[in-house]
C-alpha cells in the first residue's frame, strides 16, 4: 500500500503520517482519534506539569491502545540581563500603550522547564510508543532509559548538520522540518542562524545524510504534499496545520480564524511571541518586532503574552504553517482518513 | 513517458525541464545543448546590449534548430536619494578599506535597463519560441506583440498573488519559484515583503489557483526533485543551480568553488549585491550587509561591485541554490540527459 513501511514497522501504525505534536493544541481526544484511525497521534507536553502530564497519559490509555507520541523540549534555559529586559520594556511600550494593558515590567521569572527528570519519570512508568524531542535532545542517559524501556525516538532537524548530529546520538527516526512548517523551528546548533531550508531541498539532503528513516514535516497538507515527500525519500509524514482546527483540538479562540484565512503569504517567522523562531500569522505586530531582539526562549512570552491576552486579532500569536490553505476538514480522525485516501490517490495506488 | 505533457506541447519540447536563465552564467553553446538533449535552454539576457543580444541570437540559431528561451528582467528603475547614497558610502567604508579598494563614492549612474523597445526588435526580427520574465512582465503591447509573432511567454511567480496577476495578463506558463531557488527571487507585487513561500507550499496552491502549466522552481536538482515536483502538479521543473559549473557555462572564476562546496545552509538571501532579494553564498561581507538597507535594484551593483572585483572569496556574490549538493556534472546536454533519466527512475517509468 505505502511505498516505504520502514516507519510503520518502526512504531507500529498502520499509516506513517503523524499528526504533529502542537503544545497547547493537541489535546488526548485528538491524538487518540489521530492513532485510532492508523495514523501516529501526538501529544506536545512541553508546557504540561507532571501532574497534568500523568492526567493526559491516563486519559490517552483510556481512549487508544495504539501508538501514541509525546513530544517534549530541549531548550537550553537562558537569562535575560537587565540591560536587555528594560531595551524590550521600552519596545512593547507603545504597543502596550495602544492595548491599554500595564507593562509586564517586573523581570521575568523561570517560565517551563525543558525536558527534566519528573517528566521522564511518568514516561518510564508507562511508556509510550513514541517520544518525540523538538529542540534537539535531553541527556544521552534520558535517552537511554526510554530506548531500555522500548520507546522509540524521534527529533527535527532543520540543516543536515542537525540530522547528522541527531543519527550520532541514537534517534530512531529522523523529522526533516522544511521552512514551511508552522510553528517553533526546531533549530538547535546554531540558534543566531536559522539556515531556513526549504523541505525540497533539506528533505532528499538529509535522507542522504543519514541511514535512519526521515519524516518529512513543513508544508505538507494533502495528498499531493503526501506523494511529493516520498517521492523525495521520506519514509513518512508529519503534519501539523491541517490538524490545528479539527473539531477535538484545544481551540484558541483567534486560532481558526487565522488558520481559516491562511494562504501561502500569511505567516512569517518571529522571535516576537516566545523568543525562538517560530512561523505564525503575520501581524502589524509581529511585523513591527521584526527589529526587535526578543528575549531568550521562553522567556519572551513574559513580555507577550500579555499583550496577546489584552487585545484583539491584530496583537494575536496564531502558529501555523504556509498550507493552510489546502488542509481538509472534519474531526482529527477524519482529517487522517481523508489525507491517506488523498496520498494513495496521488500516487497511483 | 511524461506524467503530464501539456508544457512539451505548448513549448515544442520533448522533455519537460527547462535550463533556467542565469544572466552572466548562460552561453550559447549551453543553451543550444541543453535544447539539442530535448530540454528547453535559457539564455539570461537581461544584461545584453541590443547588438550583443542580436550577435548571441544568431550564434544559437547555428548551433540548434530547437526550441529555445530568451530571459529578460522588467523592473522598475529607481533613483537613490544623496542622503541614502552617503549612508550606504558609509555602511561599505570599513568593506572597501579593509580589501584596500577605493570607494564608489561618486552617485550612481543608471545600470542596466528594464526590457524594452531595441530588445523587443531584436526578438520580433527572430522569434524564439520562449521568451521568459522575471520581476513581472513588460508592457501589454510587448506581450502581444511577442504571442503575435508565435512566441509563448513565461514569467515566475513568488506567490500565488503573483501568479494570479500573471494568469489575468495571459502568460502561457507560470514558473512557481520557492525559496530555496538561487539567484534572484522573482517578486514583482510586494518589493517591501519577500514572502519566502517554500515550494512545497508554493506550488501546489499556485497549480490551485491558476489553468495554465505550473513549472516548477527551486531547489529541483535531480530526478526525486523532478518527480516530487510532478507529484504536487507541476507540468515540469525550471532546474539553474545544477547547470551553472557545466562545461559550456560562463564561469566565474569564484562560482565553481562557491557551488561546489554549497550544503543546505551555505547560502542567505540578499540584497547586498545588486539591491533585490537573491539568493548567494553566504560569505562575512553578506552577514555583515543585512542590517543595510541596499540600493534599488540594480543600482546596489555600483556599491558591490568594485569591492567584488578587488577582493578575495571573502567578499564574492556567487548565486546558486539550496540543492547544490545534489547536482549531476558533465557538460550541459549530459546533465540535462542525466536529470531525464534520473526523473524516469524515480517515478517508475
Amino acid at each position: 500500500m505505502w511505498p516505504d513501511t520502514r516507519l510503520c514497522e518502526l512504531l507500529g501504525i498502520e499509516h506513517p503520517v503523524i499528526q504533529a505534536p502542537m503544545a497547547g493544541t493537541t489535546t488526548p481526544a485528538m491524538v487518540a482519534a489521530v492513532s485510532n484511525a492508523g495514523g501516529l497521534g501526538s501529544h506536545g507536553c512541553a508546557t504540561l506539569s507532571p501532574e497534568k502530564l500523568a492526567e493526559d497519559m491516563e486519559a490517552l490509555a483510556g481512549a487508544t491502545n495504539r501508538s501514541v507520541n509525546l513530544n517534549f523540549f530541549c531548550h537550553e534555559p537562558q537569562e535575560i540581563s537587565e540591560d536587555h529586559h528594560a531595551a524590550l520594556i521600552e519596545a512593547m511600550r507603545p504597543h502596550y500603550e495602544a492595548a491599554g494593558a500595564p507593562l509586564p515590567d517586573e523581570m521575568p521569572a523561570p517560565s517551563f522547564q525543558p525536558f527534566r527528570q519528573a517528566q521522564l519519570d511518568c514516561l518510564l512508568a508507562r511508556p509510550p510508543a513514541v517520544v518525540s524531542f523538538h529542540f534537539g535532545l535531553p541527556e544521552d542517559a534520558a535517552v537511554r532509559a526510554l530506548k531500555d524501556k522500548g520507546c522509540k525516538i524521534l527529533s527535527s532537524a532543520t540543516t543536515v548538520a542537525e540530522a547528522r548530529w541527531l543519527a550520532e546520538r541514537g534517534v530512531d527516526a529522523i523529522i526533516a522540518q522544511g521552512w514551511e512548517s508552522g510553528g517553533h523551528r526546531g533549530l538547535f546548533l546554531e540558534l543566531e542562524n536559522d539556515a531556513q531550508v526549504g523541505l525540497f531541498s533539506l528533505l532528499p539532503q538529509v535522507v542522504d545524510a543519514v541511514d535512519v528513516p526521515v519524516i518529512a514535516a513543513g508544508g505538507i497538507a494533502d495528498g499531493r504534499g503526501i506523494a511529493a515527500a516520498f517521492a523525495l525519500g521520506a519514509a513518512g509524514v508529519q503534519i501539523g496545520t491541517a490538524f490545528i482546527t479539527a473539531d477535538e483540538a484545544h481551540r484558541k479562540p483567534h486560532h481558526p480564524e487565522a488558520v481559516g484565512l491562511g494562504t501561502d503569504e500569511s505567516t512569517r517567522v518571529t522571535r516576537a511571541g516566545s523568543g525562538r523562531p517560530a512561523r505564525a500569522h503575520r501581524t502589524p505586530w509581529i511585523d513591527a518586532m521584526a527589529q526587535v531582539d526578543a528575549a531568550p526562549f521562553p522567556l519572551m512570552y513574559h513580555y507577550s503574552r500579555p499583550l496577546l491576552a489584552a487585545d484583539g486579532p491584530a496583537h494575536q500569536f496564531s502558529l501555523y504553517g504556509q498550507s493552510a490553505a489546502l488542509a481538509p476538514s472534519g474531526n482529527a480522525g477524519e482529517r487522517l482518513t481523508a489525507l491517506v485516501a488523498a496520498a494513495m490517490a496521488a500516487m497511483g495506488r
